[in-house]
């Protein structure tokens, strides 16, 4: 097999651990596979660089930023194709240039265009352990680019897809994916395997285990990944294509995301275009509204409007917000960051009716109150009162049948 | 003009003294000259790197040394640019590659062969500064390469000539180049000329202000360069072409090398052939041989050979030497580490005579006794003891009238 190992920040943090890195690479070459390894920073070395750049500068350049913090991985790079080489392996560290990632010119965070691997296809016909730099690729005009935050994960998959890997495995501080976050729920278990689908729904909710782009791209060009711990040697998590064994699961997991506010605009006249012109004015600012609960008016005059943003966005959403619903005549604009949004996910629900009704009955049955609901083909979502949430994530993690047990 | 300035790891090791460096550039700049800058790594970082490396391999790979070892003088042309653009001035960050400097394959010492300059060319005529992170180029088969220890001297005298540079100013921690070591002789001077042969001889006798090979590049090539501080105004040294007023100084300056070791044979037969013998076998070693000094044999029959070599290489070369004087049928071998080379450097001694017999005059008049000379068309060295060192520089200093009164 191909296989591509990518290695975080935290499992590269020392030279003990790049060289327990470099064990566990040469472990799985001797296997008989052939390795390609991506590794980040050590971890604190982005932030060292970004805080020397901010003493320097008021707001440092993007481009010179993008130089200096693809330093961290080239480090990283060279240090661990150093150690594999003292266990007498070849290897090779590549940049993400000498690895042909070819970027657009967003500086900092930058897609990835295309990857031709030429140098990395040679080494491995040779027998080398292929080390890159992940995070960074270069423009058509030879500038340094980094993908942004978690950009490793999406370098790891778009290599594995360039070299047609077999694998990737993505090494991280945790064992996999788990039916919901182990630190609410004790009980809660980790899934030997997830859909593409799935993931992105668990990651866009607030999983932290992958990063919602390198998913996306897994997805596309069908990358199967395993997520798993670098510090033991369990299994983890494949996440693949989805199966006929995947539908019977009707819920794999249950997500939660604090990271919202909801902005409410009282009184505003009920007439068509009223929604359009609020959404758009909001959006025209790049924020990304997410859900949306719209009352029925009692009186066909007037009525409610709440939605929900980022909370890093909220500000500036509910400034614009004001400045609309003076301008349609509206009673009064408010913003509450007291909310969360839990959601249960799985592909079953295709097949399977009365996820919803399930969830809805729970809450009820806990007294928690539900603001406003959205559902996709394999997700239910609510806002809830956020300090709901560990209780709600435990009594749908139970109803849902997700334990151990 | 178009300036080449070049700055070392003491003048950008920190965020405040990289800022003071953009300050002198941006300065440069309004004076109305094109600038482009060469930035050495932060001091310490080089060393930081090269630790991490041998904590991780016992015996690193030097392809990997080198991309390893490259990211510091990145990060530092990185955080310079920065620094110049908060300032309000366009500046542009360049790597080794982006500059076009391409080497040959020999990692860690890499020769320049060429310099394309294309993007610094354009970069420079569109109004920017340009930050070139120095020490480093690259292969033609797209690796990175580092130039050696004081490479980034090397890459700034290229780059001013690939650049076509009107100056290429090394900013360094002293004033420029004295007339000897102003800590053992507090009289002496700054020099405010001094021909390229001259500098030449000095820093291969030991003055440590420019690197041999950027003088034998600046020479090479004809580049205007100036030595000076990067912590005052003061207006440093011009190193240039011989011109009519340097040939009016006999003596431009007195160097001194403690970092040699005295090697001797003792009565070796004394038939032809035998120098050649010792000296090849020494040479096949790549170890340079310095000074000879070959007694006229007494007999005719047997003779005393003594030589000296860099202190590194002492004790290599004197078991090759016992070796050679067995086969030989030598009586002994003998290694004496308390020596030193005193040089009185000047191109004005090609019309003028009497140097030597002024320097050995002088060294006598303090019973300094001379164990060897050796002679060019524009220096006088001699083997002396190691603890007269001191004096003998003063002594002679004084002799040729070197000091400021």
């Amino acid at each position: 097999m191909l296989i591509v190992q990518k290695y975080g920040g935290t499992s590269v943090a020392n030279i003990d651990r790049i060289k327990a890195v470099a064990k566990r690479v040469v472990k799985t070459s001797k296997e008989g596979h052939k390795v390609a390894v991506v590794v980040s920073a050590m971890a604190g070395e982005t932030d060292k660089l970004i805080n020397l750049a901010h003493q320097t500068a008021s707001s440092p350049g993007e481009r010179e930023m993008d130089l200096l913090l693809s330093s961290g991985e080239r480090i990283t790079s060279a240090l661990t194709a150093m150690a594999i080489e003292d266990l007498g392996h070849k290897a090779i560290a590549l940049t993400g240039r000498q690895m042909g990632i070819v970027t657009d010119t967003v500086h900092t965070k930058a897609k990835i265009e295309r990857i031709t691997a030429e140098k990395a296809k040679k080494a491995l016909d040779e027998g080398y352990i292929v080390v890159v730099a992940g995070f960074q690729g270069i423009t058509e005009n030879d500038d340094v680019t980094t993908l942004g935050r978690g950009g490793s994960d999406l370098s790891a998959v778009a290599i594995a897809s360039a070299l047609k890997a077999d694998l990737c495995e993505i090494y991280t501080d945790v064992d996999g994916v788990y039916t919901t976050d182990p630190n609410i729920v004790p009980d809660a278990k980790k899934l030997d395997k997830i859909s593409f689908e799935e993931m992105l729904e668990l990651a866009s909710l607030g999983a932290k285990v992958l990063q919602t782009r390198s998913v996306e791209f897994a997805m596309k060009y069908e990358v199967p990944v395993v997520v798993r711990s670098s510090f033991n040697d369990n299994s983890g998590t494949l996440v693949t294509k989805e199966d006929k064994d995947m539908e019977k699961v009707v819920v794999s997991g249950v997500a939660y995301d604090k990271n919202q506010d909801k902005i409410t605009i009282m009184s505003v006249p009920d007439k068509p275009g009223i929604a359009a012109r609020i959404f758009k004015g909001i959006a025209e600012n790049t924020i990304v509204v997410d859900m949306i609960v719209q009352n029925i008016s009692s009186d066909g005059k007037a009525t409610d409007i709440s939605f929900t943003v980022p909370k890093t966005d909220s500000k500036k959403a509910f400034k614009l917000t004001e400045e609309i619903a003076k301008e349609l005549g509206a009673k009064s604009v408010s913003l509450s960051d007291d909310i969360a949004k839990i959601s249960a996910v799985g592909v079953g629900m295709r097949t399977h009716s009365g996820v919803a009704a399930e969830m809805f009955e729970t809450l009820a049955k806990h007294s928690v109150n539900i603001m406003a609901i959205s559902t996709s083909e394999i997700k239910v979502s609510c806002l809830i009162d956020l300090k709901y949430t560990e209780l709600a994530v435990r009594v749908l993690h139970e109803a849902f049948g997700l334990g151990k047990k």
